[in-house]
């Protein structure tokens, strides 16, 4: 796949994304408007759609061909990365007035509804996850004329299981084991001196404030299309790699990389005395480990017989990014 | 049942609640350990255990005998309700330091943790309804022994069906169309002057901001004790009358309370000029509005066969309270 090839691949990609993420959306009506506006002037914000996008990309390499559930999801996650944005930016936490040129939310609407707001959309991506179910649900039992309504109970009982399955792997990758342990762990170390974080800490923090929604985003794709469970903890291997080896190379940039190209400072770690990868484990080792964990999640991706050049070519381009 | 009778079972009822919310504590161990204490501080902060233990008679009203998918759901609720009382502590909310005479969570973690433990606590109220499904489906799919392994597949679909309904009815009461949205509206009208609160808009933040979390636990009793649509239509309806008449005796004492026995000064809705129910439709309306509301509450629980003398006692305690 060439240069033009892929990036029109991705720029379609990323506005079925779009599109879905906007079917999403909660109407702007009601006493409660304002919370309704908070929440979508959030997910309107831009953003690369990374997350549903990898969660598509995987789902067609295992053979998933069911448009509407698979949309709830790629929706729900896009709307839990974004209230995690939301409530970052908040003053308590990271006090960021904007965020990709833009005015974050809590600027926007205040403190206190930037809370809301951000509760708001986690608790819809829920819903939103939630109405996969129903949508099935309906499709195989209610009176909708469908391939479906030809399943035997147990083909149902087995579709409605694995939409259980993604929910909960969506939870839990999401909550206090996975992306919130990952702030929480992330908000401590800044109150403490940055110089004592250990490895053992830094990985912590971008396994799970990082690698863990990605591994909810393939994981869920593959639970979605029917994949074994061999496939699903393969799955969840790489997207640990992308996620670590991510880190590792924003790490590197911050060190090397072009302010220019980057649009913000590089050496901003080094002048905060920050503890990063490449202060811990120096230069050289940082590059041969995002080498190394890059060539492993593309050889794990190999591994399936599905389509996959798109989503081999989008991870190493994540990875090895100049900005 | 006599008062002595009533109290003893409320306290068991009370127990059992505290009880079932213990057992579904995260474990405080791990990196993020800090989290994990700041949740379970504030699950642990007191409480009467009202949203539970209203669920839980509920249930067995219906006939509902699984303890361990109702604990799940009776966890869930409690959590939910805590994250938004630990929210709406917040500085940037009500700046709360002291809850029950004991420090709030943000109080005692700071406030980015306050926030991050609020976002937990949701998050893991999911993950603790969505571990109903996992131990029903267990129990009915796995090499469990158990009368369920006896179960035909339309049958183990529908009880899955049913968690689904109740965990679809709990989101769908706590996010922005019904708990978040009410104490949206109520952080909006703060903003304005008080005066021009309509009486439209007050009974919305009671009914989204008090009712509908009584509705969810109601709702989701009778849907797990496998209920008929009608019925756990009639228990939502009967869950808002004791919401809003509950709130109406609220404003109601504020007027004519005892201070001491109130523990807080009365007078205090005057005082701020804030439009309350008694405000809006006269002294007399209100008292006339709390009879009518719970004596239609009662006259629908009445139309239950199962045993529901301690229910109905509980909810003319909850609204003809003095305190």
């Amino acid at each position: 796949m060439n240069t033009k090839e892929f990036d029109d691949r991705l720029r379609k990609a990323a506005e079925r994304a779009e599109s879905v993420l906007k079917s999403h959306l909660p109407a702007e009506t009601g006493q409660q408007k304002e919370i309704f506006e908070a929440m979508n002037y959030s997910l309107m914000a831009g953003g690369k759609r990374l997350r549903p996008i990898l969660m598509e990309e995987t789902y067609r390499m295992c053979g998933g061909k069911q448009d509407k559930v698979i949309g709830c999801f790629m929706a729900a996650i896009e709307m839990i990365h974004t209230y995690s944005l939301v409530h970052d930016d908040l003053p308590a936490m990271d006090n960021d007035r904007y965020r990709r040129g833009r005015e974050t939310t809590w600027y926007v609407y205040g403190d206190a509804m930037g809370i809301l707001a951000g509760d708001g959309l986690l608790n819809y991506a829920f819903e939103t996850a939630l109405k996969a179910v129903a949508y099935v649900d309906r499709e195989m039992c209610g009176n909708e004329v469908s391939d479906s309504a030809a399943l035997s109970d147990g083909e149902k009982l087995a579709r409605l299981r694995s939409i259980w399955r993604a929910i909960s792997v969506l939870a839990g990758k999401a909550g206090a084991f996975g992306m919130i342990g990952g702030q929480a762990v992330d908000i401590m170390a800044e109150g403490r001196k940055q110089e004592e974080m250990t490895q053992e800490q830094l990985l912590f923090i971008h396994e799970h404030k990082t690698a863990a929604l990605i591994q909810a985003a393939m994981m869920v794709g593959a639970i979605l299309a029917g994949a074994s469970e061999g496939q699903v903890t393969a799955l969840e291997k790489c997207a640990y790699n992308i996620g670590i080896a991510f880190q590792i190379q924003d790490d590197i940039l911050d060190v090397v990389g072009d302010s220019k190209e980057l649009g913000k400072p590089v050496g901003s770690d080094a002048q905060n005395h920050k503890q990063t990868y490449v202060t811990l484990k120096g230069m050289e080792q940082a590059k041969t480990d995002v080498e190394e964990l890059s060539r492993e999640a593309i050889r794990i991706l190999d591994g399936f017989e599905g389509e996959h050049e798109f989503l081999s070519q989008l991870i190493l381009t994540l990875i090895h990014r100049s900005k």
